[in-house]
């Protein structure tokens, strides 16, 4: 099943440099293993700031946040959610 | 899969009054269809309008869309759907 | 460029069953032609009512004006848009 | 009566790892007896956050505040309670 | 149990004034019977059109809306309900 | 004159368990002043969180602005006001 | 008691034109009057659009009501009504 | 002085063709004086709708409101004005 | 060319309080400078914070927000400006 | 491609006096390359705070996301992006 996902990062500005740059290059790192097996199926950055949407897909809705948590940015982002049905013209 | 359903329904002002009783008739009698078969696992009033809130059972966003639109009303209600994950203490 | 559009159409309640029945054909008529040359990437239902998100690709926001105004239900509905930016997971 | 309550879940970035592990079984344990006598009827996980929704059940509305307030992230937490009446069809 | 209840009242412009004033009169009539009998404890009028908050008191959720359903301008309103706890100054 | 007034409390994370006890001792006791000289008439809490609404009664809105800045948690609280017209069904 | 008073007008599409010119004509002769007798202190057009927004000054809420209420498109428009509390400075 | 201006027409589905035709003919041909005489500095659409975007510049807010309710659509469309301040990098 | 402007101050919470009241006493300094100048014609607490409500008067919206700039506690307010234009009743 | 972008800044009020200074002569140093290269073709303040209004012009939504990222405050800022199409006045 299809997932719309939009996330928004919001990292708190006491963040010191370099632990914001280790958290982005392993949320780098688990996103291309997620894009590799199909769960992240297309992303797109949202421009003007760390936010993205994609096309999430999972089994169910539990399996989809397993997926969403298993990022190492989890803490401090926002998720929308928004289920997807088969559209006729596919 | 569960789905949280928020329904609201605006019945339009100039529909006479025998045609809504048919068609509130006819959602009653659906209604009890969704129910019987499990895809209506619960279902509640909001108080003060025509408002309830449900926990549907449904294969997929998919299989959920069809039984929304599957109700006689479905051209006068806003539907909200939130896709609904296992919770540890389930 | 990719755009994500999601829409939302809402038929007033006077409008005869035919006259919705046809604007529906010619409207999935139209969006054969939009998916057939790619202008439409991806769609998808957002289950509950005559909702959908959409990948849409065009030269610009000027291309993607055109091939949204040449739907056949454009009047009706209510279109919301995101440019979208290369992800580096792409 | 039945309430539908959502939660959502805030904690501090400052707040350290072993703090926030040692609410979060806490809250865990009190969750489980709250599940057990009946005020949490049911409860799901709204994927892509610390965030549930649960139908809960109490005599009234400050039977219910205070299983709100027993939880150890109450402090943390920002919950929008919907009162349920019952629906026809139940 | 104590509701708080803020009630926005829309009537249709092409509702005949005759109309209009029926429907007023049997909601002031069915309002001073649910005054009497200790369902709406407080009523207030929020200046500016025809809207108003009253605290209102029933068994649960399933006796407030029926008592809302009886108003005679049910169909034309659109009702927001708090469910109220004992405050400690009380 | 009469006021609706919903106030939200919102205490920084960081403020010490000790001094939170203490202002909300002091809240309480300022809170139960205004009870009894009659500007606030009835107050409930809303059930969740730190959120209360009430039924306040002042001169005007510069009696009001001044009681409600006497409360010690004036500093961390978000205060909405509705001013309330007499009901024909008072 | 003064009090911020934003009136937004919209006018039902199917109101003929000379109904809605002597409406218009009859509001500015009652807006006129509650200017002289010092209801309406100053007002001012909000630009592009049948808005404004004003200083009104009335004994209490029910007198800014029935002023409110007094005026001929009263029907038509909708008032989000402010409380204003005397500032320092003046 | 510069305004940030954005117009969102709705026109009610019950408008003939031929008049919107007309309307819309009337539109263009206002629309092009204002830009001749500089009222209308730059002007976008906004894909998807019949909405724009435009940098208009008028003495003051009074004469803002006269160009834009010079517009033969003014009746159908809501604008949303924006005050602009000289930014130093012009 | 008058504005409306609504203001509201949120200060950090660990701003210690003798910085709080320097910033006042300063604002309140800065302000009654702009009051006997013309630039705030008429100024309104809001009532239950730090909140304010103004008819402001400036050449222009750079002039505005010069004048706004100048107070001492910019860095912590939130302005929301509307320009006014003259309504036929004044 | 033009895009409308309204950027809102929010410096955390624990940031040095100094460094400020440094970040924001050093945003003004980098929106005067961005200008002068025409990415940003025009920009206005939104008065009352640090916020702006621009047209921005880029190949596309990647090109503009680099040229917002580029900026010193990106950290701090709120960019709200909408793409342009071109309007037959132009």
């Amino acid at each position: 099943m299809d997932f719309l996902v939009r996330i928004a990062v919001t990292l708190p500005p006491e963040l010191p440099v370099e632990r914001v740059e280790r958290l982005v290059a392993a949320e780098r790192a688990r996103g291309a293993e997620l894009k590799a097996d199909g769960t992240i199926q297309r992303i797109w950055r949202i421009p003007g700031g760390m936010q993205n949407v994609g096309i999430w897909s999972a089994a169910d809705a539990t399996a989809l946040h397993d997926a969403l948590m298993s990022l190492p940015l989890a803490r401090y982002m926002k998720a929308e959610v928004t289920p997807l049905a088969v559209h006729p013209l596919e």
